[in-house]
């Protein structure tokens, strides 16, 4: 595995070139028997050869913008890129203009001299945290490929670009776990910092208040590297925090209720590994987190606000939309002005209510989702895909309903099922989480 | 007219004490011939007097909390006071339990020393801007007091109190002209801060997104003075900018839309004593404004705001409003979260538009309102009252829409009906609004 800290180690000392790790990935990536063509909803393979030969001469000339100019990387397919049309996994924007400018966050990578080989598959709109697309094809988990399952959602090719290789890293975007459901089933790690973070400019939203534009790799350390680009900040890494004393918060209730077995063990796993390093857990009464889904009952803010947005495509474009992604509008479309308020202002009082507790924690605690990746085949009924996708999205969509980071790192034991473990930090403390998953990493990672 | 330094001067040389001050503000608020029983809704004659007696005190012992320590001031009744119910005007909240704790405009006025002698009358939940009150009675206008016109709202009491000498200021907000029209109306001053600069805690919302707190007083040099003490700024106003040369935008249209011929004839006058005071009059291609009207059409932000916050109570007490509030409330039952949502993203769009051509002046001008003061008599119909309403909120609301500071200054000659200049300055730039405030006054102001 190569962390984006490795690849600008070998490049430069020369052991390897730009071109030549774009053009392995592009090799990946079209490789028939492999998942590419589920991947990416467009590969960017001229431009990216020309990008690599581009950072391969600056880095030759002493001109390179930054240590990690050359290293190959995705984008989600709802981040403009300029010059072409943002379809967001999508065949209902397929005939808008080309977008005139990249996206901010683009922007960002470009600049640092990331190389952009394709805009990666999502769930139409990013509106499940399945990962399946009817479109453009659903990419297969890495595990247990043959059966297959499903990547998780909705930055799903981000993911699976990934574990296959085909990237160092991928751009993605996170409204209830989109960046972090597709990490802990595939064995990587996604961030979602606080909301306001990084711009959304030239982003299509699904929840103007929710989302949140973050990075998923190969480790804790290119994550925290890749939000250094995003939000222009110092290119480099905080020390781990030391593991000894740290106050890791559990809840007593909510996030570890139906995990399955394999979940439950890894999850006593790292908790007892994460003890025996010096960390003290902590129990937190936390019963309060029931209340978000009576307090979204209504389609919640994800569904007033995506609604609004589709609106106009919902009015002359219905029949280009998924069918299941269709009727997630409906609750949405049937909510009050005065029930958004009020959505609005539980929000705000329950973020003020969790934060007098987990006040007394570090950071929080908790399975990314309760269970492993399930198959494509069992999602196939509607009632199904519907449940599992609330399942999966329950415990992640509580960082972005109390406006929060978190991080989903690996904690599976090698060739098992992937689990992710779930850090989430105060508001704004996006540095503060990273650093304490660095030193979570070490100690729950699958190499343990 | 006494101005808060004029009271403060005074005071300091021991020619007037605040009990004095306030004993002969109680006189005129209980006189039975005058409009104090309609001006408050409740009076607060031995606090008032003991706040006095102690100011005194600290004044006599070298410390007074402020050189304004001990001048009598107003509250609207929407704002807590400690250990009283709020009532907003209405007899809906009459059962709720007493405030806690002081509202913290309130506290900050009391902290500077500032005597609160009574909570004044205003439209009910300060959902007009006609000023009348079905349950408290409407104070009647200074001007042409005998036929009987109304004083404008919602912050009515504030503004009549000043007039009537009950007071030296008014704490008011607006979240449509709420301040700017009494004070236009009526004849003196009123400011609409930008909405995030005064605390609204401890204040019953009409528009969570649109409501403002703000003063109502005698000069502008008043008001700048209690926007100080309300933000914790430092206690001194700024020099006023000097006219020659500042830009003075005025809209090409809508806001010069129906102005009756009193106030056609004070805009022009004041237009032209400014002109000759140096100051460049810009006209302005804004007729972007009309489409406020449109992107409100389905009840607008106050609507939904209004009616989300105000549901339990009109599910458990709609007997108790005034029929001609509770009719208000119906366009904001029937708004769609989309709806809501979309007026938002057009109002930010909007502000965008119309920063674009304002940047090119120093403050916009208008008139405060297009008419004087109607008569009680002609108001008494529901569909008259409706579209007076609106018209009167016209060109005050849209600083609260484009999300700016605004100030309302007299520009009429004495003895003739108050009329009421405007400038609207940018968001954020409330001190240099009130600097150039400082300087049209003295321009415009009646004495001239």
């Amino acid at each position: 595995m190569e962390t984006l800290q490795s690849l600008a180690a070998r490049l430069r000392s020369g052991k390897v070139s730009s071109a030549e790790l774009v053009e392995r990935a592009l090799e990946r990536a079209t490789d028939p028997a492999g998942e590419g063509s589920r991947v990416f909803t467009r590969l960017l393979a001229d431009q990216a050869r020309a990008a690599a030969q581009a950072m391969d001469r600056l880095r030759a000339a002493g001109a390179a913008p930054s240590p990690y100019a050359g290293i190959p990387i995705t984008v989600k397919d709802l981040f403009d890129v300029a010059g072409q049309v943002t379809t967001a996994g999508s065949r209902v924007l397929q005939d808008n203009p080309a977008a005139e400018r990249d996206a901010v966050a683009v922007a960002r990578l470009r600049a640092a001299g990331f190389v952009i080989i394709g805009r990666t598959n999502m769930t139409e709109f990013a509106y499940s945290g399945l990962g399946m697309n009817a479109h453009y094809g659903t990419p297969r988990n890495p595990y247990d490929r043959a059966t297959g399952r499903i990547p998780g959602g909705s930055s799903s090719g981000a993911a699976v670009a990934v574990t296959d290789r085909m990237s160092a890293a991928g751009l993605g975007t996170d409204t209830g776990g989109s960046c972090r459901i597709p990490a802990a089933l595939c064995g990587i790690v996604g961030f979602k910092p606080t909301a306001h973070r990084v711009s959304k400019e030239g982003v299509i939203p699904l929840s103007t208040t929710l989302d949140s534009v973050g990075p998923l790799a190969r480790s804790v350390d290119c994550c925290a590297l890749l939000d250094a680009v995003l939000t222009n900040g110092p290119l480099q890494a905080e020390d781990p925090l030391p593991l000894d004393g740290l106050r890791l918060g559990v809840p007593d209730c909510y996030v570890t209720e139906g995990m399955d077995n394999v979940v439950a063990a890894a999850w006593e796993r790292a908790l007892s590994h994460l003890s025996a390093a010096g960390a003290r857990l902590v129990s937190l009464p936390l019963a309060m987190l029931k209340e978000i889904p009576q307090i979204n009952a209504k389609g919640g803010l994800v569904g007033a606000e995506a609604y609004a947005w589709h609106r106009p495509y919902l009015e002359r474009s219905a029949h280009l939309y998924d069918p299941w992604v269709l009727q997630r509008f409906e609750a949405g479309k049937s909510q009050s002005a005065a029930d958004y308020i009020a959505t609005r202002t539980a929000r705000a009082q329950l973020i003020e209510r969790v934060g007098r507790v987990t006040a007394r924690a570090d950071a929080l605690l908790m399975p990314t989702v309760p269970i492993v990746a399930p198959t494509l085949a069992e999602l196939a009924e509607t009632e199904v895909a519907n449940r599992t996708n609330l399942f999966l999205l329950r415990n992640p969509s509580l960082a972005n309903f109390l406006d929060r980071c978190a991080l989903s790192v690996p904690c599976h034991r090698p060739g098992e099922a992937p689990v992710g473990l779930m850090l989430v930090g105060e508001h704004g403390d996006d540095r503060r989480l990273l650093a304490i998953g660095r030193a979570v990493e070490t100690v729950v990672a699958p190499e343990n």
